[in-house]
């Protein structure tokens, strides 16, 4: 390809992201083309239907019902994807790619669910496959994890990466507010979807710790592979109870390298947790991102930013589209797929987590004594017990040390057999706080 | 070069930052292959004497005090350059480019004064110039603003870069301390040195800020263009003001691209600022970095981190050299110099801050209106002002609109010699809150 003359672009998708990837496209033109060091030209967009709106400050020509005909074409240098799901992004992503296109995606479902089968597509056509927008908007976090700490051995990653939810807990800790109040208010300020399931029981987040954990580990995980709670059973009590140990609760992706049965495996698990207010990741408000990680070599890092939005998710994508095209450019690829270390994956039941445990207890003697013993036989360890209250408001507040989820999980539920015991009330995971 | 053949490397300096490079070239040796696609072999280091302690884990062959010979070796693939300073390490540099050698440097005193000599001889060369480990240690920044930011327009960098001064001025806050005070407790923890000029009075933090501002903007900026103030001047009485107002003081690396007098120019300067407690980077404590960015359509993004150490910056070096390393086995080249944009620099004076300025006043009638004609004669609006005290302890607290630095400082200079003013106790800028 000779350097005056343009790389040229296919948008599949111009919703709220694709609409400001045409935008910036045309506004950064100049600038592109400096960075880029030729031209890069929308030659094609394809959407469901023609004739909305948001094409009126678009050239009418660029538009296509057609997205197979559109990724199939000959002149066609980079196709950006911007439509999500599954079907039809895979077949078209993979036409893309053996038209000998190279491809930006902000596809994080369908890397999640089948990132093997189009990284394998890009390496047979030698073309690149970029992704940056998939997880966590504008914040670059993928080509600092994939290239800026590959010489290190990332051990963690913390991440808020769910804008919606993050929005509610915001909420609820801020108001008091429950779940079903705090959701409603994030539906009409818009925030969350009417269908808000993607979000809420957290299968957005769990796509996003699947990408996290097999960059990060160098190990393909899949959305199936990463453990999933969401935010549906937290309640104001919860949250109340995690201020009252100087904490908050948010929804976590939590991507760790562990020690398993047979060496080194990969945990991946999306849950609310209390971390302390001390802990960076707790300051993160509203609707912003924010994904913290831990090496060993450059110790903790934090990268901030917003999660989403229309003109957030261009940049990434646009920053993705500049490297792809230069990489086209001069004839090369960047890094494909990183898994050669293909570590196992834990089951969450072998996953060392901490809890903290409520428990409305009757106000009589030895209560503590029984409530001790039953962490004991399941080999939990406890860190601190609070005797709360009186009479019909007595309560237990226990906080374990780090013990195998299946252990913590099943001395809650003989706790919760226990003839004294009345309630337990709240029973939340631990994370970011020292053991 | 054959993907078996191993990449080989060459150590320029092995204190600190040098020692834990090779430390971790063995110890993640099978997972650098593995990402590099050949094994990364270190050849050669360069050390001014033999024979000290540092060299017992290391084999005793490998060391040299002829640098010179060392960069010149044909069988070297890549100088990592950790010396420090701008002679020898700019001579070493040069000729390992003319040798045929990529470079990665954490020197960040030599690219932000004579960068532009770097760059080039690294074009001439066809080879890599890296430096992510240059600004903020391991916090991956430059790779973002230069690659992930690409197709976006960054606004505004505002940096806490210098681990040294954020220590000394958390100390003060925390503490209630004085600068000597706090400056003698850095320096017996080791966060300062025994001279800690180049910290405490901003040349780190400026050439820091050139580099950034080089970056975002597109434009060669070099030490020299960074106005630079240290902490030396800011009293305890500055600090707790800051207190009073919600703020804290904070030295910050401050690039904006601004309008100027003939269009788009950069501003970049260093000095102490009072940032509102609710901005990201009042957070920031004790020994930490961190880099706010703001760009147009990705918004508000920050990256944090540990700023400087010898595992740190080790991780940033060796993140480079993985990257330059497949870029040689490729036979290709990352993204040179990106100084397209070449926007003048604004001086200081024409600058737009704002002023917190606090007056012990006598305490009569007319004070107030006197102080407030002397912004108005300047052209400088004022937001707030709070009177304080009774008699001896009357004091006049103004927080300005944005306006000319010259303008401001011309406003201070006028209220100085004013009869009725006793003492202008605390003059600073304030930043990262609305106007």
């Amino acid at each position: 390809m000779e350097v005056d003359k343009p790389v040229r672009v296919a948008l599949l998708g111009c919703g709220v992201v694709g609409t400001q990837v045409a935008r910036l496209l045309a506004e950064q033109a100049d600038d592109l083309t400096a960075r880029v060091g030729a031209p890069v030209e929308l030659v094609g967009i394809a959407v469901r239907r023609l004739g909305l709106e948001r094409d009126a400050d678009l050239p009418a020509e660029l538009f296509t019902t057609d997205a197979e005909a559109l990724v199939a074409r000959e002149d066609v240098d980079v196709v950006v994807e911007v439509i999500g799901g599954i079907e039809p992004a895979r077949t078209l992503i993979l036409r893309a790619l053996e038209h000998g296109a190279s491809v930006v995606t902000a596809n994080k479902a369908l890397l999640a669910e089948d990132g093997a089968t189009l990284f394998a597509a890009a390496e047979s056509a030698r073309r690149d496959l970029y992704y940056e927008a998939a997880v966590a908007g504008a914040i670059p976090i993928l080509r600092p994890l994939r290239e800026s700490l590959a010489g290190d051995k990332v051990t963690r990653v913390l991440g808020i990466v769910n804008g919606t939810t993050n929005f509610i807990l915001d909420k609820m800790d801020s108001s008091g507010a429950g779940f079903t109040e705090a959701l409603e208010e994030a539906q009409a300020l818009g925030y969350a979807e009417a269908d808000p399931t993607a979000d809420v029981e957290g299968f957005d987040a769990a796509a996003k710790a699947a990408i996290l954990a097999s960059l990060a580990f160098h190990t393909r995980v899949t959305a199936g592979d990463v453990y999933r709670e969401g935010i549906a059973e937290v309640t104001a009590s919860d949250v109340a109870s995690a201020r009252e140990m100087g904490s908050v609760v948010k929804l976590l992706a939590i991507c760790s390298l562990v020690e398993g049965p047979d060496g080194p495996a990969v945990s991946a698990r999306v849950h609310p947790a209390m971390i302390p207010l001390s802990h960076p990741l707790a300051s993160v408000r509203g609707a912003y991102n924010a994904v913290f990680v831990e090496s060993e070599a450059a110790g903790q890092l934090m990268f901030y930013g917003p999660g989403a939005g229309g003109a957030p998710t261009a940049s990434a994508v646009l920053g993705d589209l500049v490297t792809v095209s230069r990489n086209r450019l001069g004839d090369v690829r960047g890094a494909g797929e990183s898994a050669y270390a293909d570590l196992p994956i834990l089951q969450m039941g072998s996953t060392e987590t901490r809890y903290h445990v409520q428990i409305d207890v009757d106000d009589k003697a030895g209560v503590l004594a029984a409530v001790a013993q039953a962490f004991a036989e399941h080999d939990v360890s406890i860190q601190t017990v609070r005797q709360e209250g009186r009479g019909d408001d007595a309560q237990l507040v226990v906080v374990s040390h780090a013990a195998s989820d299946a252990d913590l999980s099943a001395t809650v539920e003989s706790i919760r057999r226990m003839a004294f015991v009345r309630d337990v009330s709240s029973v939340m995971r631990v994370e970011g706080a020292s053991e």
